[in-house]
């Protein structure tokens, strides 16, 4: 069983990514983003993303209610649907939710978040974001056993039971390690891990289990926070973690033989 | 188990009509639609609906790509997934899927319409709208079966696997048909069939299964279309059919407590 992650990034091609699916034997648990189509929607409807900073740098989306309800229009209807369509029309019996649909995924919501603005901290509420605490894969689990491919994006629900935008990348993850999945891929716009993130032939082909401490030392920003993930979910019984190209024919089907940065 | 269908027009309270829910003790597949929230975010995205008539005089509304993209956003994302947030909120297991989704309703795409604008007749192609032909409610039962309570809403797909803007009452009709509802509710912003469309007083209670020939002969214009639809339900096994009014509180309840029109 595999999960695989595929980005919301502009780089990427879906129709040319989800060609690969059907000849894929083993079953999937498919899991996406769409953070470039809900900054396009977004600007078309006059509500343009606000991204805030928060005290240690991190750079987030501040999603007020409005916010959300364009982020469920956009990841749960025209991406998630737009999967189902074309996984539909390949012959793939796809199944699309959200986290919130059967209760998948549940997190604390951050109604409150600290930012900084121009050099000034201060409040900001009204946010609908939060993390993952908890999941539920028994309707993942259901739809598995009876043959239909899940195709799954945040929201998760609140501890409250609303809508919260919680990371694609850890929902994967999360998924995952509760499916005890043989395989978490996840594909973005890039070969891999790079040493370099401005050049794509310095990519960081094999970790193996043990080596990720040593691979820590040598990774930066957005790679290490993968790494780190990677290896939480290796401890956490995923077989193997594998970050690879989505903007090549034939992704799956290449990142299962062996390309992109296999950890584990 | 009950089919019930909410109304997408201006004068329902989703919030208020989904308060019912967790009251009602048989199981529920919930189908609704979202007609004037698509009207509202097409016009919003600068793709206003543009509604044709045919050569028979019925008018509906011209599904082009784009719209079909915009009709995802609203009917699968907004409302379907506002509607398992408020469930899920209530302690309501739901899981909002759309007719493709498990491929649950399939039909045959017209890809081509005849339509009379400015008294000319002409052509129009890339519509992406049909009628249903078949349903498969392997993966409703399977939903409820374990619990879970489905919330449906158009495209289904068509026989080529592409989305398709289907009618939400015959989505619900057939639904109803192919799991041998006890009963298939259909809540709109008016108490039921009326005598006369413009006097809410003349509420039509009662239609006997042997009663709907004569019925036909006084029912005019979409409540002819109603009555039909409910007759061929009843005749494919649905144990009753009820029109009842979905503004008010505890509409659930209050319609099987024999509000609006009973049919059967």
């Amino acid at each position: 069983m595999i999960v695989i992650k595929i980005g919301g990034s502009r780089g990427v091609d879906l129709d040319r990514f989800l060609a690969d699916v059907p000849n894929v034997r083993e079953p999937i648990v498919l899991v996406h983003g769409a953070n470039h189509e809900l900054n396009q929607v977004s600007e078309q409807l006059g509500h343009p993303a606000r991204l805030v900073t928060n005290s240690t740098g991190q750079v987030s989306r501040y999603t007020d209610r409005r916010t959300m309800e364009i982020f469920m229009m956009v990841y749960c209807g025209r991406v998630n649907k737009t999967i189902v369509e074309k996984l539909q029309s390949l012959g793939v019996n796809a199944v699309g939710l959200s986290a919130m649909d059967g209760a998948i995924a549940r997190g604390r919501r951050k109604e409150r978040i600290r930012v900084v603005e121009d050099g000034k901290a201060k409040m900001l509420s009204g946010d609908y974001a939060g993390s993952i605490q908890t999941v539920d894969v028994r309707l993942l689990r259901l739809l598995l056993d009876n043959g239909y491919l899940p195709v799954l994006t945040p929201p998760a629900l609140s501890t409250q039971g609303e809508a919260v935008n919680v990371d694609g990348d850890k929902l994967a993850m999360e998924l995952a390690a509760a499916l005890g999945a043989d395989k978490l891929m996840i594909f973005t716009d890039t070969p891999g891990l790079l040493r370099d993130v401005r050049d794509e032939s310095s990519l960081i082909t094999h970790i193996p289990a043990d080596g990720i401490e040593g691979a820590l030392e040598v990774a930066e920003g957005r790679a290490k926070k993968k790494v780190i993930a990677a290896g939480e979910a290796l401890k956490r019984g995923v077989g193997q973690v594998v970050f690879a190209d989505g903007r090549v024919d034939d992704a799956i089907q290449r990142a299962l033989a062996g390309a992109g940065t296999v950890i584990g």
